[in-house]
């Protein structure tokens, strides 16, 4: 069933080391038939958080930009705007203001830009936006900034008959858009914060409408709810990258059977970025020490990844 | 692809008629590659409510029956129980003071009894009550008294590529812990109404316990949005049998291309229950008149179905 050895690398862009070692090593258990470790095919659960451990979050998390960007195309329609905070920083381009706002404000920004259409509207907006929208760094579209060894990571998971899920504090219907055509992640399996939404009959068609007020926020503590809610299975194998992920990766290894816990560290300043401590975005400090001190896998980017993107020559 | 004729008939406790007709219909429709209706597999969506479309709800939803029984366990625990309404009622088996109280007394005891334990605890206490516990009219155990016929249209549906959804009313623990042996639907596939949980950390080991507050109730126009909350996709096929069924099946035929809306109309006091306008239980009014107004599919259970239970003669 596995396929982790021989010729055939299913990861190729990992080098060789201790994280590789951890996630063949796992995987190779769960599917040993007649192991002591084995996992039914129905069991094999794999969750991922997206940013900052599939795709880049710095300098500012990518549905930040998609928000920033749909305040100054709204404008139009709300004149108010210029004269009200935070949305006159946004207008301004002052974003040292909008961010000293902190949550409220950026919450304000979200519930303003991401509300009043139709979930099927809303979905226009965000593939027209990562159809055209560039990375200040790279110049690359947002969704090219994926990162080469998750996405292997990814298919050599569903090859030994994982189903993987992403588990993320940004947008479940923001996500939904793109995440099938660049991960093979279907919508099903994509859990994330949302919105209210309400089915209302428009001249009698149906339609869902999205709500300025906030239903469920998918960070720390919550992400396991949002598993247990969507999945009702505990994961064997989690994936994540700051403090907010901590709680799933707990949750994951609670379990009496083998459990796989990993972080994505980010400590390549030239090919991607370095943070964690004192970084707002992807803030890595509790989990990182308890990472630490349960032995979790802890993916040193520079030194466990022989390529970061796609784009990157091999 | 599709396997609706020939002597191989999936549908075999299905009465040829209209009601066969349509569901073969569409499903050849849909699976027919190169066709005008053709869907690609990934959008194959079905989604069923689960009283009184998948099994019997009569003379009480299965859960109450569970929840009122779990009032008499759990009594010794809440000696305030006896002198307090609904408890008191319960307790003293009058049924009918209960059932007077309405949604709020109904929803005060299952706040009573479905809380305070964490996931794993509830499941096995679920799972403790469906190995004994009988229908009151048949002597069988509940989960025996699902329907033949539908069990052969959701492996009919399987086979053809669709995904297999439950949308219900009933709590999504409950149901989680018995749908995956019994219509082979796993956890991630059955959504239902909850309360919500927390994540709490019980001397160092992650759990999750069941709050007694209500987070979300599946029911009418919720139906929709739950969908789309879970599965991110418009279902092409719904199947339901009550007015809380009624706006899932509006959101199933929205769609540009084909839609099948199917409600089960209880017909046979013989085999099964007679009941639709008058009765408080899957209350059948507004959705079978918007089904006679659309040429939604209704299934007449008494000329349509040859077998109604796995366990009747055939």
């Amino acid at each position: 069933m596995s396929t982790t050895t021989g010729t055939n690398d299913p990861l190729p862009s990992w080098n060789e080391g201790t994280s590789k070692q951890a996630i063949t090593h796992f995987v190779n258990e769960v599917t040993t038939t007649g192991g002591p470790s084995f996992v039914p095919l129905t069991e094999r659960i794999a969750v991922f958080d997206n940013d900052g451990t599939l795709w880049s979050e710095q300098p500012l998390y990518v549905q930040l930009v998609f928000a920033l960007d749909l305040v100054k195309t709204l404008a139009p329609m709300h004149p108010e705007w210029k004269d009200n905070q935070p949305f006159k920083a946004v207008l301004e381009g002052d974003l040292e203001t909008v961010l000293a706002g902190g949550m409220p404000a950026l919450l304000e920004i979200v519930l303003g830009t991401h509300a009043g259409n139709t979930t099927e509207e809303f979905t226009e907006t965000v593939k027209d936006w990562l159809a055209t929208a560039k990375h200040p760094k790279t110049g690359r579209l947002y969704t090219d900034m994926v990162y080469q060894p998750m996405l292997e990571l990814l298919s050599y998971l569903s090859a030994n008959g994982f189903k993987t899920y992403i588990i993320s504090g940004g947008g479940i219907e923001f996500l939904r858009t793109w995440t099938e055509r660049v991960y093979d992640i279907p919508p099903e399996r994509v859990i994330g914060s949302s919105i209210k939404t309400e089915f209302q009959l428009r001249e009698g068609t149906p339609a869902l409408v999205r709500l300025p007020e906030i239903n469920f926020v998918d960070e720390y503590a919550a992400k396991p709810v949002a598993i247990n809610q969507h999945v009702g299975r505990r994961p064997l194998a989690a994936f994540g990258n700051s403090d907010g992920d901590q709680q799933m990766l707990q949750w994951a290894t609670t379990g009496s059977g083998p459990g796989l816990a990993c972080l994505v560290h980010h400590t390549d300043a030239d090919r991607e970025w370095a943070y964690d401590r004192q970084s707002t975005v992807g803030h890595l400090d509790k989990a990182l020490d308890e990472a630490q001190a349960k032995g979790w896998t802890v993916v040193d980017m520079k030194k466990d990844w022989g390529r970061v993107f796609p784009f990157d020559e091999q």
